[in-house]
């Protein structure tokens, strides 16, 4: 078991990483109060819930679970009062903990709720799928989704423990955990090219889903992010830079209708278009934008889109919420591994990475 | 004018108060992004919205409104979420402000819709009831009810600046004006003799609605609260004093079904009621409540409840968010002018404290 601080001040907490995790053991410091509200899906449920009731009861704790519909389509506001209406319901109050079992949406409505119920409880974090222990488990930015728009509504809450079990990503869908590898390769291009030669050399163990070198991988991943949230928790500057692919990514989302396409494989292929633009500018060469590509691809990952009309992707694009008074800002790669935010960038070149990225006719 | 700072580091802001404010060169520096998001109601929106939109449009600044509907009974999910809609609606990002133009329930639910939007964009107070310039315009407390129980979802959001306008009370009918004496008279019982004192002396000026006094007698209160909640921003401790009379009161409410009272009508019968019980706890005399009841009385509050079935009284204090791990905590009065929170109460008092402060056959 490795473990990780994210270091924010005195909401510095840690992320435990490892296989089969002493839960008991490990979840006790972090409880203070005797009610603990779990919040999960019912896809995880089946799995996991009576594993995590078990050991709080050991731990003589009064655990009720609020088990919500799996998919993102649920992460709503509708949903979200669902475990307001479980908290009220069974008497919780300011000292309870919500603890989230699952993968991101889970943890950001999980997270949201913590945020908000009685002004703020205690929380803490068991992401089930790769994605959210490399992704949504640090920072701390929970939310929900509104119909114009995606984690439109939300808060910034920290939990007080984290604990990411491979052993839990034995039961994840192949394509789940090639949408985590996404955001593990994400961190590599954006900043850490010895990371990206890592990757390269162990990919097809990642892929295989061996143990070992998950943990390798979340472990590196998490000490990237970490590293950059507690530099900028409120995404006022560098923390943009784990918006690499995104602006593009959501406009793909956003254009099939959230959950056709994984999160991850959006940010695929908009990180390819990223790198294409990159290229373009004449910032990276075509070997990097080949190297960009074949990483994605050893991941089981789409490099295209469908044909998205183009002013239609513009249009979902300058909707994305890090578009400031109207000017698209976008995080591109100055060199292979080192990614900067910029708005100092071609149009027609960015015009033309989308169009490059897209398959005809699909 | 008059301008009060509440100490909370970074969050630092100022409280303008007076008559008449100069509401376009006050605002200026504490707006920085384009979008201005009014929230208001519609009793107010008739009276002070085109003032504001004029001021802002003077000011270069686009503006859009959410008119709710008045009333504490609206201060749900389902409206919070309409403020949501009117802001994504207009396509406002996160450097944009929400403007509170409102009282209390104004105030917690645009407060919270800030806190939320894009995860927190900025905040400005415009309180427009006594209640609310004195009570929810200092400390950050924003939220919602739910079925539930009152407030129970919500967060704490600073705005960047509170403008307390006398001149709008001119508006607002006496038993609102009485309800927000009530919460002034609570900063002196809780911590200040002397304040008690001007208040016995200015009542009937205050009960008036001159203005000189008004802003006096507001000026002081925030400044007591602002005091207080600089000391103890996320209510660990001292910040519990402000809730003098609001567990009797809650329970008041809470029966009687929101909005049948006034939030300060019940607070102040709950006053009374902690009043009571201090005396019968010894720590104060037959002479302070008297004093108690008579500032109460000359502010034309209650000093009653109507009949509650005590079993129900006493089920509706425990469900008070201040209620931990099944004990109730009180704030009681050590001496007049000097409240402690304790759990250290005859229970057989405090019953019957609430009993002889009810009005049988109501």
């Amino acid at each position: 078991m490795q473990t990780l601080h994210v270091e924010l001040g005195d909401r510095r907490y840690p992320i435990f990483i490892g296989s089969h995790l002493d839960i008991q053991h490990l979840l006790k410091p972090y409880i203070q109060g005797k009610q603990v509200m779990i919040v999960t899906n019912d896809t995880v449920a089946p799995l996991y819930l009576e594993t995590y009731k078990k050991a709080l009861t050991a731990l003589d704790k009064v655990t009720a679970q609020c088990i919500l519909r799996d998919g993102e389509k649920f992460k709503n506001i509708e949903n979200l009062n669902l475990i307001f209406d479980a908290l009220l319901a069974s008497g919780f109050n300011r000292d309870c903990t919500v603890l989230a079992l699952g993968g991101g949406v889970i943890g950001d409505m999980a997270g949201f709720a913590a945020a908000s119920f009685q002004r703020g409880v205690n929380f803490i974090q068991v992401p089930t799928t790769l994605l959210s222990q490399v992704d949504s488990s640090v920072g701390g930015k929970t939310g929900i989704n509104h119909p114009l728009g995606k984690n439109m509504i939300g808060a910034f809450k920290q939990p007080s423990v984290v604990f990411a079990d491979m052993n839990q990503l034995s039961t994840l869908p192949p394509r789940e955990l090639s949408a985590g590898l996404s955001e593990i390769i994400k961190y590599a291009l954006l900043g850490d090219i010895e990371f990206l030669a890592w990757l390269e050399g162990n990919m097809p163990k990642l892929v295989a889903g061996d143990e070992q070198a998950l943990a390798e991988a979340v472990y590196r991943s998490c000490a990237h992010k970490a590293r950059i949230v507690a530099n900028d928790e409120h995404e006022k500057g560098e923390r943009a830079l784990l918006n690499l692919g995104h602006t593009f990514g959501h406009a793909i989302e956003s254009y099939l209708g959230y959950g056709t396409w994984l999160h991850g494989e959006a940010v695929a292929v908009g990180m390819v278009m990223a790198a294409e633009l990159s290229h373009l500018m004449g910032w990276i060469s075509t070997e990097d934008l080949a190297r960009v590509k074949h990483i994605i691809q050893q991941a089981n990952l789409p490099i295209y889109c469908p044909e998205i009309p183009l002013d239609e992707f513009l249009s979902y694009m300058s909707h994305d919420k890090k578009v400031l008074d109207g000017k698209i800002r976008l995080i591109l790669m100055k060199k292979l591994g080192h990614a900067v935010i910029t708005e100092e960038f071609n149009v027609d070149y960015m015009k033309q990475a989308i169009l490059n990225n897209q398959k005809k006719g699909e």
